[in-house]
């Protein structure tokens, strides 16, 4: 197979993929709207890049099937490429839509340029500038046997992991942006939790910071190793440029948000699954910049110290962090049922495992569980996680406790133990709430010892 | 004006609205798909009713400007009735929507029809079937000049407070149908906060049910009093007709759903709006039929009684449905802005106090907020209700301590908590995850004490 490739689109992450193709041995056809960037790319590549004028000039360069990369930021703009390339392209040529697309927007342009007897994929990327540089996580989705035509080439650029490109074949259509979209839906809990990990450990356990990265450096030798652990611990000891001491000081306490979080969450409330955690911390970014209610309400911290140990805190962290892998990758199983995707969710681990953000050592239980039981709807069925549960959840529990009467908001610990609580309870309460929809609403209960759908007449003594 | 009204859709609550109207001396002229509600309505008021055999029919009996409400079930029937009816009607008459539509639909509608020179209403309606035959509380939206045609029949059915109707002009278009979701939002909360303490009066304080009632009887002479207390005091005394004790104790623990809770978060998702205590209604609800999970999970109770005090926990519950209308209104607010309604709220808290589900004495609290402030964003910022806060924060604490403690799954009032804290908390450790976004992402960062934005290279010792 030839080794070349099309790109359009060659702003941060479009020129960091063009760069890693490219330092590949791949050919890059690129186009770029404004040619600064294509001028720069071909004196760096002399060989290997070819600049385009216009997108028939670029379709000119390519050899069938040919294979266009869109790297475009804005959506609507994809849309209008999209026809373009329709206009010029061949039968068997393949388009592939790199950016962070909305999986339902990647439905709809995948059926749509299908029906023009071309291949379209989504391929949802992550890994930042740096990731699309050095070898991303990449979740391609579109059709199977076309997917022979890119795979080569995508396995060459992405992350590698004991040797294994972190690039897997996810579905058709919006599959693997829908991945994408979790795999930041992740991101967020995960963030958050290190985040809530940070606020014990300073306010309620006086640590400083360099003392804190002591504790996230010994962290990364146990089960919660990561990606964001590791920069947390560096970021900690990073020093202020204006020399008051460590940077992470003088950074203001809000927090922004891009769309793949919320997008997370909405999909998950429509599809009925619970996602408390990834919420509470799309949630947390929301109230930090809440910052007229915060003042009107601030009061200042107690200044005790916590009791709580370190081993406990770090249990909790991992039952925490567990608790949203769960909900994301049960989030995942139930889209791919809904859309009849039959994702194969041990090789969504496995790529996760290098060139993400997400990537972690727990990724590699994930593997195991799903290997086991391919279909395996929630990772807390399987016997392993229960262990953990089990053997956790006091830890957990002391530490919510204990940062809740020192009125510390640890928004996603928090959530995470109420949803294991919740899936441990005996009573949830939930009959009250049935005999209330079945009292003014006449919308019926099932009973517990007889058969069938019973309306009572409520409140006739 | 003529004192004259179409219905179109006779079903539980068409039928009940149609009856309200002509107990209160109204000629309804009313169309149904199967005519036997027809006939029986004919001989019931062989005045005030004419059935009409078709839509046609049904046009030609009203007065002009004609008033047509449509009370139909599904969605899809909507557009269609709406096709038919500008066929047969003529300028200036008036198409209504009373069911729960989608507000976006409403809007859709709205304009479409308002092209054709009809007007458009989307009309909230809460209640149930007892609220639309006895006085429903009433949430109309669309034309304002229009509107003079349908409010004396609107408020002759509307519930009554204190001699006023509970009936009010909201805004234009979709406005009527999303104060009517948010309210329903609320619902959600209300109805599951009213569970956790049945959760904590039973389980962890050991109350029979009988003495449940007698604390919610009681409860209804404070500020705390509403309907759904009222009704939760009745249902926790009615006796079992199988002569087993009392009917709460063998109904299933879990809860079903329709659409109007999930919309609610849905809406806020979007809009950027935290509703956390709404959320987590939504998601005992889901987590109650996690039956599977529920049981590979399940553990005894603690049987030692707990040592909270009955007013720690009106305290407790007092507050937090406090939080779940903060949220509910502040969502309305938000949106109000977004889609420039400029809904009066006091009006929308005053309409809320007789007829609908979650009618409660803290409403008259939310008219004076809103009477003082139009543009509350926040009844938070209201020193009234942070008296409240500040107040009853301890207990509300020393409750959910409690009740975690004993794994006690209280996640509304928990996450009402929380929320609380967040807005009090000196620290949230965002500057933590705008650093960690800088680092991975180059999303850059604000300093506490210098302008501008910034980005670091992180790392680089």
């Amino acid at each position: 197979m030839h080794n070349q490739i099309g790109i359009i689109g060659l702003g941060t992450m479009g020129k960091a993929l063009a760069m890693n193709f490219m330092n590949h041995g791949v050919q890059v056809v690129g186009y770029n709207r404004s040619p600064q960037v294509v001028n720069d790319l071909s004196s760096i590549y002399p060989e290997n890049f070819i600049g385009a004028s216009d997108l028939a000039n670029l379709v000119l360069n390519l050899q069938k099937p040919r294979r266009v990369f869109l790297m475009l930021p804005a959506n609507q703009i994809i849309d209008s490429f999209i026809e373009q390339l329709i206009a010029l392209l061949d039968e068997g040529d393949i388009i592939m839509d790199g950016g962070n697309s909305y999986f339902k927007d990647t439905k709809r342009r995948s059926e749509y340029v299908e029906k023009h007897h071309l291949h379209y994929f989504g391929i949802g990327i992550s890994g930042g500038e740096q990731g699309a540089l050095l070898g991303p996580s990449i979740m391609p989705s579109g059709n199977q046997e076309a997917y022979a035509h890119i795979a080569p080439l995508l396995e060459l650029i992405a992350a590698k992991k004991e040797g294994e490109p972190c690039c897997a074949y996810i579905s058709t259509d919006g599959a693997g942006h829908y991945v994408k979209m979790v795999h930041n839906g992740i991101e967020y809990a995960d963030m958050q939790l290190i985040a809530e990990v940070y606020l014990i450990l300073k306010y309620n356990m006086k640590l400083s910071n360099l003392e804190m990265a002591q504790v996230f450096e010994e962290w990364q030798n146990s089960e919660v190793q990561s990606y964001l652990v590791e920069i947390t611990s560096k970021i900690l000891k990073e020093k202020d440029p204006q020399d008051k001491g460590e940077l992470i000081d003088y950074i203001k306490d809000s927090a922004s948000q891009k769309g793949t979080g919320k997008w997370t969450v909405l999909e998950a409330v429509d599809q009925g699954d619970n996602v408390s955690v990834i919420y509470s911390a799309l949630n947390a970014r929301i109230m930090s910049n809440q910052t007229q209610l915060r003042e009107t309400y601030q009061y200042t911290q107690d200044n005790t110290s916590s009791n709580i140990t370190l081993e406990q805190l770090h249990s909790a962290y991992a039952l925490t962090k567990m608790s949203a892998y769960a909900q994301g990758f049960a989030q995942i199983q139930h889209a791919s049922m809904m859309y009849e995707w039959h994702i194969d969710l041990r090789s969504v681990a496995a790529i996760f495992r290098a060139g993400c953000i997400i990537q972690a050592k727990f990724l590699s239980v994930l593997m195991e569980i799903f290997s086991t039981n391919q279909n395996c709807t929630n990772i807390l069925f399987s016997d392993q996680i229960k262990a953990q549960v089990d053997a956790k959840i006091d830890h957990l529990r002391i530490v919510v406790i204990d940062a809740l009467t020192r009125r510390s908001a640890i928004v996603a610990m928090t959530n995470a133990l109420l949803y294991l609580d919740q899936i441990y309870a005996e009573h949830l309460g939930a009959n009250l709430i049935q005999a209330q929809r079945d009292f003014f609403g006449a919308h019926t209960f099932e009973r517990t010892d007889l058969e069938g759908v019973i309306h009572h007449e409520w409140g006739n003594e």
